[in-house]
């Protein structure tokens, strides 16, 4: 497919696209026409459907995959596309990685390492209630390798929650190498479902907005909810264990300002915030360096990191 | 029975009182004793087993109630307890109430108008929902009825907790016909469950500690998950109203930095926080104005009002 | 009259409106025309005078109501009002409200119940305060009746701070009969004067924007003299009452940090900065519900309450 | 007269002392007692009366000098001393300045200079309004001759007003000269003005404690209401002049958190608020480095300044 | 010459000006042009080459000083230049105070002041630290006498440095006079070096921005690195003295949030940054006053004094 | 040797301690005795010498160590030292070890592990100049192997400040090799120096305490100084990396709050800072698990980590 991002004036274009938004709006003259969004993962383009008894209009919702005939015009210095025809078409008939934002890397082989680690848990209480997310729950599995970390931030993409989550489980693991204070089981089953609770705060590609739930509760709560229903169906779980596992997930953002109810109380604890913060930090810098505004040494002030920030020259 | 702030140096004792603490401690020579801290409502006493063969020493424990027999001494400037002979009684022989703090509206009262609150919510879901916890689950009611709310601050007496959700819950009621964009049901609901996570974040009376559950998660996400799971077995709750309640509770709050996970989203959470907020500060300056070192028009510096507090004279 | 929000391109105009701003300007060629602001309750509408010759013209000012004629164009997509005569009319011709945002409840029947709080104060001294502001001063009462509560925030229309003042004033009286440790004469009075400043603090209508001394000064510190220089004239007001009562005038924004040069001190003076607070919340929520901007159930991200508000649905 | 820091066990006594306090008290074989504190200027001794019939006693109250006859005795590694005469002394057999801090410069001489100052101030209505504060109104002139300017910290001494208040003055006539932007006139009136408050917010020596007002209303907003009193008896003062005069004293302390109910919005207010601020720093320091536990070069962590504060050694 | 502020619509121009950016763009039509931006000191224009053959195209680059001739023309309200042939022009050729902006005080009679508090220095060793600075240093006396003191907030213009520097000397000299417990020679000498550093965080003009220094390290660091480098090549410098001038250099900006890695902890550390402050402010405000914008009484909401500013009026 | 913890009263003492502190005292009666206060690594003792003619008193100093003989007594429930006799011990008849609080870490094999990682540096001029600090300059390998990583809280014993470096330096390898976008050369050698400029802000053993450098200047700038200093005499060195390493030290406290002049602008700067904050934290969290008083599963309110900490228990 040709993307969005090579189109110029006068172009004709017959290709699919994702309708990201749609509204109905009139001209002044009193004519009623469509203003379409569509959208690929280079870019998006506007489009105008003049004609609303073209084939195919209306039969298509946002958020639908269409397949347009049309031609690329120049209006104010922008781009936009006028419709002449279209068609809502299958899942099939196009590669959502087209249209997305996707993770790098190969989303399988992530969570194959992902699930490596929890195969060396050795508490068989933990380890069965990682099984009861990440092996028995194909709901959960299936949202959890897709849905995306973030709404624009860091890992905002397809794949960025296992992404975030495999990275903030390697650094628990090394951690736990590393300090013999740490216990690797709880830490490392912690690090894997810190943030399990964005299956729900966040609605899937490509829609990627907070839900209501997502807004009303965040998926700190979430997440200490989930733990808590799984752990309800896992005999004997010790009730200790159940609260430090809670207390880690309803932690890890480090500080109350920052949306935890508690402030790390375990030592696990402590260093899981700081994984996640790492790891959330590493991967704000590399977005940051491979967005194209930021080409030069000096990348201008950064509010997160309140700093005018540089590429390291060696 | 004779209160503890009555004793006087010379006095011989035969009551009954709580323990408190007790220690195996050992004097300069080598030789073993007991120290206990005895209670009662009015303060606190040491006492000092010498010989530890004597009667009942030994079949008692910290937290149950001992009838003493002894002489009061003075010892450095405090008066001290001698005893001589003890014995562990059983639950029908005192009046607890003579023993701790205790709320000075009858809870029996402020149950029942609690109550009166919970008939007049129109939803039925809501009215289910509370019926769950104030109507059919004893263990609940049993508890909430005589928890504390608070370790020491405000309302740190038996029946507190209900003391205060009674308090909220009045304001909900006033405000609600006071503002029209409130929804009464939602806010006066809210208000009655805002506080329920205390009955498992404080360990009951005489205890009256922090569990670890609630050191660990705290009462808002511990009360926040029990509504979760009364509503579980309410058929066709609607998803929305479960996370609307559940909001009200996480951010009853206010702030994130006093440990509410999310700022108040809905008018009903803004006044929910408010009417928490009213009645706490209100109760805490009543528990100033009775304590006795605050005898004076001037009270001194208190560090929550941030202020030399002063009584009103008029 | 027709409003200025029901005008399209094309319509001949012959109504009242309020000058809001006047300015002589200069086309390319050189010639001089002159750039109005007209104002109606539902809007602000650009005017152009081409011919400065033509009827009226120079004979009106900024805040003057005049009489225009003129034609409705089309200018980049924005309309504006070609004028072609206009006239300054007088006082009596035109109704102001339809010019300014006013409360939705009548002025006088507020006014009642405010002053019916003031008859029920005991206190002969506080009783003899108030009516020296609310009966015997005809300049205060004019302004008191009339004046915004804001600039733009919350209450910020005709009849604004009686509206606020009233509202304060209810649950001053509300929480003095729910708690009993407030002596209700100090805080219903204390309500009902707390931003008596405000009528310096704010030019009237259809100004309504901040006085030198509303800078410089602001209300808080002015409403403390206005109340000190009223008890000048009542004899043997007490010294301690006097300094009580201006007292929860100068601690009612609660913190240093918003404006309080102290702390509440008072019991009262805590009730007062919290009526306040729930007040000015109350009402700014209404009107974020009412504005048309937000019609959605989520109305996006407030920066006073932080957080995404959402309208409730049950 | 021996001061109280020369006593050494076993002296005999006979001096006049300044009663700062007097309880009665009672012996455990329940004899009743009189505790004093005496206090001169090089420090306090508690003093005891064990025979309540001996002459003099009852005869005096707090505040009062006393003629003391006793015997210095060691009790518990303290000295105290046995009271067994006294008689209360009129005004003239003592020098005030033997019992209280003073400030080390010549109260005449400070006077002079800060008239000085309002002497050559060219705007008459400022001119107008320093003398009806420092040459028409006694009462004034004497209090703000003597008067502290604080409880504790700095310039916490007899004559301390006068002496920070000239401090300020001094810089603020400097600053003038210095940067010409500044309005000489209102730069040094507010200075000698901007703690004028201060007469009513604290108690005169010997008891130099915060009054009613002090506590509720505070020197800032005293001082304020103040000079509009003195204004309003000065013909046709200009209302804009009032409100700047106000609003620099208002501002003084700089920030909101600090105290000032608005920020500097004039150039002589921040410029005002600089000079407060420095002078109120070097006098800090200066007592900091005159106090007796303080003779090393590394005087310790200071809380004003967060740091370890260090003598200069060059 | 004639200063760009002057120009009008259809004027010819031919004049030199400061290149202060330069980029190629195209036209619809595919056609290559060439954007520049011309700079005086009255302000900026957009220039236009068309041609890019034209004569002297290529041969300049940014921050050259060029000699064009071309035409003024209106474009969408915004005057442009129309480049038809232009010359970059050799040193001599140009004034560079014309096109930059300058301090209003002549550097040599400032910098003769400056010397002036140096030879008044006692301390043998102070006075050669600043002599290996100010007398031997040529490189730095050049750069000391023409760098600004900012990229934009104060005493951003050439020669900022130097009469910022004179400023708080001057300040630091009074401040000495005035308190006895500062020393004079470590204060002023302080004062003459505590912006030192910003000769390498800042370019030279007509750059004017940060270094690479600059950003990574900052002035302070900067500047206490310089001085420690020269007090090497001084024999027998006490290492306390170097120690305590570091300090207050490294001190100067008073907070730890403001880049001071350390709080004063020298009285004279204290009165060299409250110096500092003030005369910042004071030249922050003046020019304030002299922006154009700001011509009227009052200036609008400031962001750094957090408050509408507004011109004395007496 | 016998450890102060094992005394006894009654015990005869004869063994070697550090002396910590010595005060000359007088008695009640007038006669002159000298305090000391002996440390060995189990705790402090207080000594006294009654005797001032008995042997070898006055020929030692503090921070010598002595060899004491004399008698353990009880006084008010405290044990102390009757010194009869006393003599200063030369350095080799003591082990150090005793008597200091030191690393349980081998000294020789953490810095080999330390040096390493220096080895496998690439870049030529980075892996000189750590050259030039841990393999050439004798004196900074002496210091950097014992000095204290802190006065007080984590890693302040011997070998501190290396076993620090060297756990910041392993986190420091094992982010380069979990991120791609860090530069390894750059990270790993700035570990090692964050700290550099601890052995000049720290005095050594046994007095470990804050040098005037270490007050006034602090080990961050020293740090970046003493940096500076090697890289002079280092040909060639570029300078942009010279910047880069200098404000990875500055700025690895991460916050100007903590004390660093500058937020971290770099990738790499920002991983120090991280791994800095965890290695501190783990150690601290350690360090509050070994000591005594934390014997318990809830360790009590920690101020550092505002939170009651909980021992993991699982």
């Amino acid at each position: 497919m040709r993307y969005i991002e090579t189109f110029k004036d006068g172009d004709r274009v017959s290709d699919i696209f994702l309708v990201k938004n749609k509204t109905l709006a009139m001209t002044k003259t009193g004519k009623e026409y469509e203003n379409l969004i569509l959208q690929d993962k280079t870019g998006a383009l506007e489009g105008k459907i003049w004609d609303l008894t073209s084939g195919g209009i209306g039969e298509y919702d946002v958020l639908d995959y269409i397949d347009v005939h049309g031609l690329v015009t120049s209006f104010n210095g922008t781009l936009q596309l006028k419709i002449e025809r279209l068609r809502k078409v299958s899942e099939g008939e196009y590669d959502p990685s087209d249209y997305l934002p996707v993770s790098r890397y190969d989303i399988g082989e992530m969570y194959s390492e992902f699930l490596g680690y929890m195969n060396r848990i050795e508490n068989v209480f933990i380890k069965k209630l990682l099984e009861s997310f990440f092996v028995e729950d194909e709901e959960i599995i299936k949202k959890f390798k897709s849905i995306s970390a973030a709404k624009s931030i860091h890992h905002g993409f397809v794949g960025g929650l296992l992404e975030h989550s495999l990275g903030v489980t390697r650094l628990a693991g090394i951690f736990a190498d590393t300090y013999e204070i740490l216990n690797k089981d709880l830490l490392v089953a912690t690090a894997m479902l810190h943030d399990i609770g964005k299956i729900k705060e966040f609605s899937p590609f490509p829609e990627n907005d907070y839900t209501d739930d997502g807004n009303l509760l965040g998926h700190i709560v979430i997440g200490s909810e989930m733990v808590g229903e799984k752990i309800k169906n896992i005999n004997n779980f010790p009730e200790k264990l159940s609260s430090q596992i809670k207390h880690c997930i309803l932690s890890h953002h480090g500080e109350l300002a920052y949306g935890s109810p508690k402030k790390p109380a375990l030592v696990e604890a402590v260093a899981l915030s700081m994984a996640d913060n790492l790891d959330a930090k590493m991967e704000t810098i590399k977005e940051l360096f491979d967005s194209k505004e930021n080409a030069q040494e000096w990348m201008g002030y950064n509010r997160l990191f309140e700093s005018n920030m540089k590429r390291t020259t060696i």
